[in-house]
């Protein structure tokens, strides 16, 4: 079935907290579209390890289940005293900080979870409570910062384009694709790369695109070369799991590459940025990229490949300066790079069709 | 073990033409170094085979297989007429030259057995014994190429270089590093790229690199902007599955991604050209593209990853144009790739330590 809107579009379908039975459930997004299963996280640990192990995957989904993670620690701490609770929460955001550094949401949604965590304990409220609304709060929040990216940079897309992606570039993909091929009948080809080590191009994007209606070739993560030379893209568009106040991006590794591709071969590369900049980062150096353990490299579907005695390095994020990106696309508007700082005075309040093409 | 020429340098230990059992026995390059297995090929459609199939991979080593091939069958011909030997003859030539289109090696060595066996036909000598002895001829003459490659290649490296490569850049990259490590006592880590789908660099360059004593780290295919980025790489090394007579390279897919990575981050990129340009090949707008089933590229240790109704497209091999080379190292001379024409100039009688570097 096609012309729909696939399951991982809307943060709440893949992420639950079931408070009666007192657990976080995620959608296991390492095995998804293959298998739908669920992982049912009983404690804070569960939670940060499903994030530190890419069960979630993303920088505002796995943002939320951190955020769900500690209203469930300070749920299980209602009956402690202040001190002790203090301190569970303390730990916990420690916990939920080291798990994944690069994207900004886990660190914003941290923050101020923390700030109204202390608030409701300082004024006799239960923390818990304060920090699940906010958390339930910001998933409706960015799901429709999701929409009107996406519907947005459906705009962007011609009838015929072949859109390469790098990784899964996350709901406002989903809903840029509805858009133009559900609601304006655009014949749009989506190239996924595969997204080595895990695949999230030949899993996440290529189901999405799928049911949307979209025609999917995938390609190896060194393809894209190959297909940029014989101009069999027209388009190149990934997400950010960091914009800088410079118009730098980190996404996901390999992103880098294929933008130094699209600007040989005159590719514009689109960059879905949700809700913007990230106000603590100046520049693209500031960024801290994600190291991850090498071993995961020389794996193939969970069995070894390299022989012994060989070491794997894995970097998960690379950084994109602004001078090889065409345009960032977000919920207030489309902002070229370097004037990416207009976002933070610009509103997101007038519709739609009346927001102009900025910078 | 370490400081040892690795099983891959010399061909003649990974193909033998066993003509007592009447079979072409390769060794498996998709199973190696996990698996040490020989296939036996009994006819020419199973050598056929083997090529297609990538139990036998690179351009000189698949050559050299595809003639023993033709030995094979024109052995099993030896009662026929004149007429039914000559039909054989072009079947299997036919059939060879279906198997793989894009390196040269495999079409230039076809062309030659071709002249050969017919002008023993005509002379009434067996072709058989003719094909066989001048396969045999090249195999040794394609080791010392490859030697005398390798060896002028090791001179372009440095103390505490780390060479990025893609797939794996065949014998003369052994010699390279064994000279370099081994003999000269340079320190020279390995960065193999996994080459996906089929890993010849997980597989089989961080073997031959690990044997010879280079500290290898393996990355996935888009790992390499990121390294780059980081000044993690100071050379880039492939081979050439075919260099035409302008500079341009065809090879493994991946190859002009990296290269246009290299001149960008002002990283030297330098192919070894083992036994020079290709004659009939202009420019690299004639070197024909293999397509190989796009299925493939969908399977991680063959098990489909990709979710039903996603198509993979796999074409083998990119063309860098002649801009992106610092230089071609061959076993005659280095040479600036818009100077490769020279090649066919030189001499390679002279003795490896007065050959200037040209162009």
């Amino acid at each position: 079935m096609t012309g729909r809107l696939p399951l991982l579009t809307r943060r709440g379908d893949t992420l639950r907290y079931d408070r009666e039975k007192g657990i976080v459930a995620i959608l296991n997004r390492r095995l998804y579209p293959a298998q739908t299963v669920w992982v049912d996280c009983a404690d804070l640990e569960a939670v940060a390890q499903a994030i530190e192990t890419m069960v979630i995957q993303g920088g505002p989904p796995l943002a939320y289940a951190a955020g769900y993670g500690l209203a469930l620690a300070l749920d299980q701490a209602t009956d402690y005293s202040l001190a002790q609770q203090q301190m569970v929460l303390a730990q916990a955001l420690e916990r939920l900080r080291r798990t994944r550094p690069t994207a900004d949401d886990l660190h914003t949604i941290l923050a101020e979870a923390e700030r109204l965590a202390l608030q409701a304990l300082e004024q006799n409220q239960a923390p818990n409570e304060v920090v699940y609304g906010y958390v339930a709060g910001e998933i409706q929040r960015g799901d429709r910062s999701a929409e009107r990216c996406g519907v947005r940079a459906a705009e962007l897309l011609t009838d015929g384009d072949t859109v390469l992606t790098v990784c899964y570039p996350g709901a406002a993909f989903n809903w840029m694709l509805y858009t133009a091929v559900v609601k304006q009948g655009k014949h749009v080809a989506v190239m996924p790369t595969e997204t080595r080590p895990y695949g999230q191009g030949i899993r996440l994007t290529a189901s999405q695109a799928l049911e949307i209606g979209s025609q999917v070739t995938v390609i190896n993560d060194n393809m894209s070369g190959f297909c940029f030379s014989r101009d069999l893209i027209t388009v190149y568009m990934t997400a950010a799991d960091r914009i800088a106040l410079d118009g730098s991006i980190a996404n996901k590794v390999g992103t880098y590459t294929n933008a130094v591709l699209a600007k040989r071969h005159g590719v514009p590369f689109y960059v879905l940025g949700y809700d913007g900049p990230d106000l603590n980062t100046p520049t693209g150096a500031e960024i801290p990229i994600e190291e991850r353990n090498g071993d995961e490299v020389l794996m193939m579907n969970g069995q070894r490949i390299a022989p012994e005695g060989v070491r794997g390095y894995y970097p998960a994020f690379d950084i994109t300066p602004p001078e090889l990106i065409s345009s960032i696309v977000t919920d207030r508007g489309i902002y070229r790079p370097a004037m990416i700082q207009r976002y933070l005075d610009d509103s997101n309040d007038a519709p739609l069709d009346v927001i102009p093409l900025l910078g």
